[in-house]
């Protein structure tokens, strides 16, 4: 079947459109052994090692830390339980009554230089801490006789552990496991490489939050934006205010505990990933108010109280319990940055309240000046802790500190990224990679096209050094649409689209691209890509995640 | 914080728009104990039972069988298992470090008339062995001091222990478990309330089927029709001819065989479901060719030769491998309808190859006609069986018998099934109902508001009578965008949607409804249908089916 599926991938797509000629099997069979998000400079030669578990170890070399031998441990696991040729084998016999016909492999013209029997891991710097903006991920890798990964960083050594098990594959009968020679040279295009998980509209389990960070690990992603309260519930069990997460929690079952929250960020500091954690104010507040309803602001309509707003801007009592539990949150979490949201502000409630108009008047202000002023008295509250804003505050005009982050997240982005770089201030993006949003037949595609330095290359003038000011973007995973029965397939592979973005973004021609009508066969550019990242899906099923097919008929051998 | 809900419920949904006040808590609290689809006549009284699962029998007073005492232990088991205020009672205690406070049940005037112990189940006439088309599935049921469920027939028998099991309800404290005095007289409005599952886009495991017959059966649809082949992949295994599925399917674990197959159709019985096979010819056969290559077609462009697609229809061959595997195809399923798929057929192809021209030039056909022809031929091969045909097979005028069943998918479909009435015959409706479409925001709403014969009936005049022939319709999950991932969670509870509609279709006054624009918090009709649906998908949670959330922010307390 393979066999047909590579002629027509040689021939058929040669086709000029007019009739659809289906093939059997894949629509795009797997790559084998390609990494993904594409590495920045590879080089693969045409010979290969064979890969025996039971012979083969891992040796460090030079510096070594924790985090280092944690990591060294798990992708030790990983290569010697998932690439087992038995597990496969029996698979493949498992309920097969005829002999069926061994496919020769494809790839003929590649020579075997002995097994792979050790990787050198050297690491030239003493490991740090915490993963941090900015933090050195770059690394080498050499393929051959004598393996060796090398890096500046333990974060680059993370990165190439993940590269290296990635190289690996099954020849067509599962005989064999083979690395080819290769050489590596690697490193992150953006600094800001996220996703944003809310645990508010629904309540996600730990267990799918450290699967999320497995994922994100194998995507190169590295940081986890934890969107962990909003309007509908208040998981985050506060042991100051333990009242919040008791009266705002769907379910006392459905709280993340400070020992929880510890769990998440070393899980995550394991894997190279920063937690940034989420409080947005003072809308999207409003499961605060069930246990401390003085801080919200009372709606009206026509005179009569209707409920609940966002956070009451005028009353100490609201900027006292921030500043208290802002201070325990920047205790349980260590990254540097701090969500503090700002965006969606409900101003009609505001300008309905007694109180607030009265107040409004006196200090001649209208309700979005009364939101920048919110702003600019929160701010200060992070005391040390750096701000990441949703772009309302900027365009609002609160005086923001030079290393302030705006996320932007809204249409006619390209325009308000321009605004931004212009103040100098740093951005991240996500309006392209809301991963709520769906489409049929696989949007990822339109996720991969999406590059907000490409957006706006054309139109920033002469002053291309402010491009280096787009450190990043995330892909966001509101959650009213997803819980545990289908968060991880409905962020993966989507998700890995933005990962190779931000990370390498390999396909240069791409600022042309314009997708081809559905049935034409003509050659695609991105067939390529769409061949890789049905190897990276199944790769990831291996390794428990519950990726979705990305692009149509398949199937993934050995995989949950 | 149920309270403040259901106090915005009765309150705040009257607010006129203009300003969005957000609710804590889920977007629409789950009912208690309200069956899902809707029965068709219901009267539930103002005292309840408690339920105790210690001390309860299920006594069958009349006629028994197989089918019967093993639907009898299946919930039985559930209602002993599911149903446990003990596991709710660790579930909440578990991490719970402060007092929650305890909600009060909200709705106070009921009244507690003791203990439910005794369900007597009275099947009124002897078992049938296999569900059919048209087979009587009305029950009456009478949850009482003396409960009581009886039928004429072991389906009604069936469908009554699903709605009794669905009504049991645990109070807001999960300390005691609760069934509404009620009398409910129930039946089907269509007779075919169908599930397409596509099995050659990607494998679906056999647990997953049995999985979706669970589900399937929790919403009272009693046919699964299983496309179990097509282009991509032939995972039925036959024993007459084994190469179809050794170079067919993607893989030798990915197939079916006889034993499973059995089981499928067994578990299917048990729960009251027929399962319709579909071979699809003369299109979307391409996965035969990998075994039968001279079945099928050679298509040529500009006189090259570029692959194969449908069947030949003027090769003496393919009707003979037809008429073969129908043969053993009967035997493994039981179900009198056989479909025969007849849609999208590359009617290029056909013109394209040469012999085909000749062909067609000496018998003056066109390509549609030689479809047509190709039809004629293979629906005699069914013998006994009756037919269900795509609607391109009545299009094209083959002269079907009058109890040929046609399946309208594709656009237009008023004035197809406008067409397909006049000629008498009976259709199943699916262009609604395509589970693979994706719409943000959940488009259930558009499923549920789906009624074929209400679609119709002001078109078709004076004669309503031919609105019977409207038999019913399927939601149709195509394999390319799913597979043992995320089918479960796509699937449901959407198709729980089209369930409703087909088995009772409880709302009048949908005929007239128009969706309200999103923020508007007025009263809208389908609120309480999503209501009832955030339970029902609760309850499918609670017993195994991965449902995803329906309708926005919301929880499962003790599910998976």
């Amino acid at each position: 079947m393979f066999k047909n599926i590579l002629f027509c991938l040689e021939f058929c797509i040669a086709l000029a459109s007019g009739m659809y000629v289906v093939d059997p099997g894949p629509r795009y069979p797997p790559t084998k052994g390609e990494v993904w998000p594409k590495p920045q400079y590879e080089n693969k030669e045409k010979f290969y090692m064979t890969f025996n578990p039971a012979n083969f170890e891992i040796n460090t070399t030079a510096l070594s830390c924790n985090i280092l031998t944690n990591a060294v441990e798990r992708y030790a696991f990983i290569v010697k339980r998932k690439l087992n040729t038995k597990s496969h084998q029996r698979l493949l016999k498992r309920r097969r009554k005829h002999t069926f016909t061994v496919i020769q492999d494809t790839n003929k013209e590649m020579y075997n230089i002995g097994d792979l029997t050790k990787l050198e891991i050297e690491l030239l710097a003493p490991c740090q801490d915490y993963p941090y903006l900015g933090m050195d991920e770059s690394y080498e890798l050499i393929i051959s006789e004598r393996s060796k990964l090398s890096s500046m960083s333990v974060w680059g050594i993370l990165r190439g552990l993940e590269t290296w098990t990635q190289l690996f594959y099954f020849t067509d009968d599962y005989n064999e496991i083979r690395i080819n020679k290769t050489h590596i040279s690697d490193f992150p295009r953006y600094q800001h490489r996220g996703l944003l998980l809310d645990t508010s509209r629904h309540y996600i389990s730990l267990s799918n939050i450290l699967r999320t960070l497995d994922a994100m690990a194998m995507n190169k992603m590295n940081v986890f934006h934890w969107h962990i309260v909003d309007d509908q519930s208040f998981p985050y069990q506060s042991e100051i205010f333990p009242n919040l997460s008791e009266k705002g929690a769907f379910h006392p079952s459905m709280i993340y505990t400070k020992a929880d929250i510890g769990l998440v960020v070393n899980y995550a500091r394991d894997r190279g990933i920063r937690v940034m954690p989420e409080f947005d104010v003072p809308g999207h507040t409003r499961s605060w108010g069930n246990a401390y309803p003085d801080t919200l602001t009372e709606c009206y309509l026509n005179g009569q109280l209707i409920g609940l707003g966002p956070m009451n801007p005028i009353n100490n009592g609201t900027y006292k319990l921030l500043e208290e539990l802002i201070k325990e949150v920047q205790q349980w979490f260590p990254d540097k940055y701090f969500h503090v949201g700002g965006d969606e502000v409900e101003l009609e409630c505001w300008r309905s309240n007694p109180d607030l108009q009265k107040y409004m008047k006196e200090h001649n202000l209208t309700a979005a000046q009364l939101h920048a002023l919110f702003m600019e008295n929160v701010l200060p509250l992070l005391g040390s802790s750096k701000a990441v804003v949703w772009q309302e505050v900027f365009d609002e005009g609160v005086p923001l500190a030079e290393d302030t982050i705006v996320q932007v997240w809204k249409y006619d982005w390209v325009n308000e990224m321009i605004r931004i770089l212009k103040t100098g201030r740093k951005l991240i993006f996500s309006s392209s990679w809301y991963l709520d949003h769906l489409k049929t037949g696989g949007d990822w595609i339109d996720y991969y096209l999406a590059d907000p330095r490409e957006m706006v290359i054309d139109k920033i003038g002469n002053d291309t050094s402010s491009l280096d000011k787009i450190i990043g973007g995330e892909a966001c995973m509101w959650g009213e649409v997803v819980d545990d029965t289908n968060v991880i397939s409905r962020v993966w592979p989507r998700a890995s689209a933005t990962a190779e973005r931000l990370w390498s973004s390999p396909t240069d021609s791409l600022r042309t691209y314009s997708r081809s009508t559905p049935n034409a066969r003509s050659y695609d550019p991105l067939d390529g890509v769409r061949q890789r990242l049905e190897e990276h899906t199944c790769r990831m099923r291996r390794r428990g995640i519950r990726a979705q097919p990305p692009s149509g008929p398949g199937f993934c051998v050995g995989a949950i």
